[in-house]
């Protein structure tokens, strides 16, 4: 407890890690904390193809390089929840499930969650609800599924799906789908694939505990023992208070620092014009580097 | 002639690549134009360790990936010198040494070139001269070998020439080194690597025309057949009229827009806080998703 780091990084994501690759190289003395698995929802990912460098390659493997990458630059990561942060005499107090730290810098990393559906779906999960088609799709290989969403996730998903399901059903809310072209292009070149527009979905059908279709608001009842749920995500801001957030994501200036001294934000967390791999990496360098010559 | 383009990427490192990437993924109509080899700076460089979500590379193999990648989406480089930029009826006109290209949107990612020593060092190239390591080092294994300069490229090129050479020196023009500690800690365990501190080259040795060594501003001879220069960089920037910039270097807002409608910098060419792999491929995605959004 009398060891105070120069910087702790809440959570062990993309932008969490690039910060600890910088500040590594740095010299400084960092510690990463995840309260779930490293990678955050990149881990989730079953296709990457527009990552610099990387033609394509999965979420999964992608994770797990960057995990190697930083064990093997000697940093560590402590599986603990962060509860509470706060300041005492200059120095700030990061306190988690097991322990309380002391540091000069924190850099959150938050990332997002999933948005629910609010129709109760979560009591699903293990039964037929999933947020992860790589983790999950083989439990529905040759049967029917459904994705809800219309984004890039929702897409990428279904052409992941497709290969492996019988037949893969997306759900979209309005009439236009909003991911990028050249994935709606591949999406309908697949026959195992049905895009159904201006849908959403109203109730999930259970059998035996375990799901097997769902009814739309129009009434139509679709048949699928898995559902892919991608229709947006929550930045993870609840438990910083005195941060200053809009609709819940941290505003940052140019060198990611927030409205109080010291404590920085990085990737999805943040307010940003455009969430992605690339720009969460970019995030985390720019904190470490602030880092570096402010402290 | 009469095509024009979404939008035309002057220069093809890893930013004006990453810009091409998503401007593609969207499916926009876009032409990389490049006037020496792709990859930019990045491809002189021997060793690239902090580019999160791959271990280790060299140059070379990083610029052929982001080549292959972009090749396979079916993206084009037109390898001719831009020699002026104008708008005629709101459409913007791309002059190279060839061509003429219209095209709605510019993206300038020109990047930088090695600064001089202003010796008159440049009659030297290819006699000794290098600006880099990978590409050069074998030309002098088991000789001596001077590296000017004192900042993370330096010392990085003096790892790789000390597995190389007989020995390395290298000539820091200040009493202390701006790498990255960990950097310093790797060439302060070679053997045969030397840093002399406060000295500057004031004159090149020859012999039949090729260097063979040097004499330092202290009047001080150093001996070695290769002379590797890292002192810094220059934004490429002069053919631009009429563009904002500060030092050279061109001044940008959150979308990497210029001070001209239209025409947008990423990378290196621009003034910013970190110039690195990750911060120019960053650049490259927003400028690429802000044209999306209003082309």
């Amino acid at each position: 407890m009398n060891n105070i780091y120069d910087s702790i990084i809440i959570g062990a994501g993309i932008s969490g890690m690039t910060s600890a690759i910088y500040l590594k190289r740095y010299n400084l003395n960092v510690l990463i904390i995840e309260k779930e698995i490293p990678g955050g929802q990149i881990s989730k990912a079953s296709l990457i193809e527009n990552y610099p460098g990387i033609k394509k390659t999965d979420g999964i493997t992608f994770s797990t390089n960057l995990l190697n990458q930083i064990e093997e630059l000697g940093l560590k990561i402590n599986y603990e929840e962060v509860i509470e942060i706060k300041e005492e005499n200059e120095i700030k107090i990061v306190k988690t499930n097991n322990n309380e730290y002391k540091t000069k810098t924190i850099i959150i990393a938050t990332g997002r969650r999933p948005r629910s559906l609010n129709i109760g779906e979560e009591k699903y999960i293990g039964k037929g609800l999933s947020y992860c088609a790589t983790c999950d799709g083989m439990f529905y290989k040759d049967e029917e599924v459904i994705i809800v969403g219309g984004g890039n996730s929702a897409l990428e998903e279904s052409l992941y799906l497709s290969d492996i399901c019988k037949k893969v059903t997306i759900l979209n809310r309005s009439n236009e789908i909003k991911a990028d072209k050249i994935l709606l292009e591949k999406v309908q070149k697949r026959n195992n694939i049905e895009i159904i527009y201006n849908e959403e979905i109203k109730e999930i059908k259970e059998e035996n505990d375990k799901i097997k279709g769902i009814i739309t608001k129009n009434n139509k009842e679709i048949k699928g023992s898995g559902l892919f749920v991608y229709i947006g995500l929550i930045p993870n801001t609840e438990i910083f208070k005195n941060i200053k957030t809009e609709n819940g994501y941290i505003l940052v200036n140019n060198n990611q620092e927030t409205n109080i001294k010291g404590i920085y934000a990085i990737g999805d967390v943040t307010k940003k014009s455009l969430y992605q791999l690339i720009t969460a990496a970019s995030d985390g360098a720019l904190a470490a580097n602030h880092i570096k010559n402010n402290i």
